[in-house]
């Protein structure tokens, strides 16, 4: 079974607008075990809609249309693919319906341009989510599927989830379910891991229990992807389960810092909330990146105290007590996580320091970074020469200096504090 | 005139990539006059991709193809591309010699793979481009040109800017230049905009001497994209001065934040050193965003001495000095900037405070924000209530408050440090 994917939309190729859509299509039909050959974009255009979603039909079993079912002139989805069904549009009475609910619980007078939303291709049938005002449908035409959802992110990603993949797979006839699972992992190299795992990987391959690919994450690392296909969720998870164990055994525990949305802020919040520790922060070429980071996690103010952005070199040695003396260097940034400890009185700290670039820094080249982190009372701190541009540095040493703290909470006793 | 783009590569149906090439591509065709009416993705297929090629010739005047032209065995546009033209691929000698140098001068031995990143069909002309080990191609079948081109994207963009898009408007019989120039503002809905610069637009719909367009750009406010078609450069420049005022004085010069690549905190940090003026930040709900943005920009260091993340309430009693009380208030933020200028001993200072939410604080709902700008001794404060989710709102903040220090800037007179 493969299923080509069309979005609609001038600013798609006025590169107005980035095709994510098509991205997100992509991964859910290949998560799926649907193969997708083709992906096109075309603009608000009859003629050539009707040429694409013909060309679609030639070759491909299936085909999503994402797009072109808003209310105004320029979205002719609805009619492209009636014309192309050999159908006439006829007004669903259900959609005119819920419309109006719609704009009568935003208080809102329906405009005449919106009843076209309840337009559909003679014969189609409704999905059952719309969270929007559009609609999405599906056609069969010449025996094969054709499902029409909107191009708005979120309304598209519902219909998709909750109808189109279902009915993909029972089309190809497949009543196995197939899960994923994402271990992220920070410290070791593509080829390193794929070194590591070659043997596994071949056992997969013959056993065909479980599949493991690598994706690059830039800079928040390398994930390992696994997917399982059983004939029940609950054995699909069990399939990850033991895999996921095999995978880490293999790798290094400490390598994964996260399991699909888990990100390093979070792991390492968790375990200082685990362990009823709270952080500082201490920056200087970072600029307040790791701040972020870790306060864009809904909660973190039970842990994070706060920090300081110690960019101009008076700052440090005024308030974090830094020794006056070269700023670059592993003194200094020991004195910045003890400043930052004391100065927001918590129990573990982080800090760095380093030469952004473009330009060297007291005889360092761009790129010479130091970090250090405190815990109960100790800091460790270390030296990197991050061979990157201004913004990836700040990166890499942002996620570098989370995990060297996570590793070290991880030594730590459960209930130490 | 109009060009065809194809991408090439299985990550990018997988999903595991997104495909910004076509998007940057699109653009660019659209900045240079081109039409284009098709972008297709294709995987790394010989069978599927020659299909792909043949139909994007038949109903295109000229394709862009991108990617596939790594040294792997999965990098086959070269043989697909010499199939459709019906000609053999030919070991070009001058590419044998630049991939021998590359290699020597990264002090390693070439792989024999990559030798086939030397072969190209016969005719073919290679693009005077080529700053990786792949090089790009211009072949004519059919009467029609076929530019192909790695995926890496600055190698890609580097070769369409300075080959493809001069090569395309030439074999349109184009001698005219375009040049675009984008006014960025903030402080206006594009709804609001676009009224105000109804009658403009339409006087450029008759005299045709400029076109005006709106683009989003999210949490960066909106775009005003001016382009200008001309006999050269110079006049095109001119077309462009003219035009700017004229905008700019239609909706208020204070609108414009920037033009073109100019951010907001580049604007910010060139108002403050032309004044001699320093800045420092207390920052609580945006958690260092303020820092991130400001310290993003090379050799901000002259001017952001740096600042306090008070995440915790405690850290703004103390170290900033704010009056024990409600902190989400006009008394906390204005005690705050004060602390920022005072710690370190700024000029300048910019604070907030506030919900980022999800849950209520102090009485006060997510997306409640007060926000201070400190100038010469003056503290001004005010309030938001910003209806987004966490992380637009903490967004939202950041650009809002560095656009209100920098009107407080334009106010003041250029030297008056």
């Amino acid at each position: 079974m493969n299923c080509e994917v069309i979005a609609v939309g001038t600013e798609l190729l006025l590169g107005q607008i980035v095709d994510t859509n098509s991205t997100w299509i992509g991964e859910q039909l290949a998560l799926s075990g649907i193969d997708c050959y083709y992906q096109v974009k075309v603009g608000d255009n009859f003629e050539r809609m009707r040429v694409v979603l013909a060309e679609a039909l030639a070759r491909s079993d299936s085909v999503i249309v994402c797009g072109g079912l808003g209310p105004t002139q320029d979205d002719i989805t609805r009619e492209v693919v009636a014309e192309v069904a050999g159908v006439s549009l006829e007004r669903c009475p259900d959609l005119v319906e819920s419309l109006s609910q719609v704009f009568a619980s935003r208080d809102r007078k329906m405009p005449e341009n919106n009843l076209r939303q309840a337009d559909i291709p003679a014969g189609a049938e409704v999905m059952p989510v719309h969270p929007g005002t559009a609609s999405g449908f599906k056609v069969e035409i010449s025996g094969k599927a054709v499902y029409v959802v909107p191009g708005v992110p979120w309304e598209m990603q519902m219909m998709i989830s909750d109808y189109v993949l279902d009915d993909l797979r029972k089309c190809a006839g497949s009543t196995a379910v197939i899960q994923s699972r994402t271990l992220r992992t920070w410290g070791d190299s593509e080829s390193g891991l794929s070194e590591k795992l070659h043997d596994e990987i071949q056992r997969l391959d013959e056993t065909r229990e479980c599949t493991l690919a690598f994706l690059a994450s830039g800079i928040e690392g390398l994930q390992i992807r696994l997917t399982a296909k059983a004939s029940s969720t609950l054995a699909a998870a069990h399939i990850l389960d033991i895999e996921e164990q095999i995978v880490r055994r293999i790798i290094g525990d400490h390598i994964v810092f996260g399991v699909d949305d888990e990100t390093m802020e979070s792991a390492v919040l968790a375990e200082l909330r685990r362990r009823g520790l709270t952080l500082a922060l201490a920056e200087s070429l970072t600029g307040g990146l790791i701040g972020v980071r870790i306060s864009a996690v809904a909660g973190a103010s039970d842990v994070f105290r706060g920090g300081l952005v110690s960019y101009a070199n008076e700052a440090k040695f005024k308030l974090l007590r830094v020794p006056r003396g070269p700023v670059i260097s592993e003194a200094a940034v020991m004195a910045m996580a003890h400043g930052a400890a004391r100065l927001l009185d918590t129990d573990c700290a982080i800090a760095v320091t380093g030469v952004a670039g473009p330009d060297p820094v007291e005889g360092c080249d761009q790129g010479t970074v130091w970090m250090a982190t405190l815990v109960a009372g100790v800091v460790e701190a270390h030296r990197a020469k991050l061979p990157f541009d201004r913004e990836r540095i700040r990166q890499i040493t942002t996620i570098s200096v989370l995990n060297n703290l996570r590793k070290r909470l991880l030594r730590l006793p459960t209930n130490s504090a």
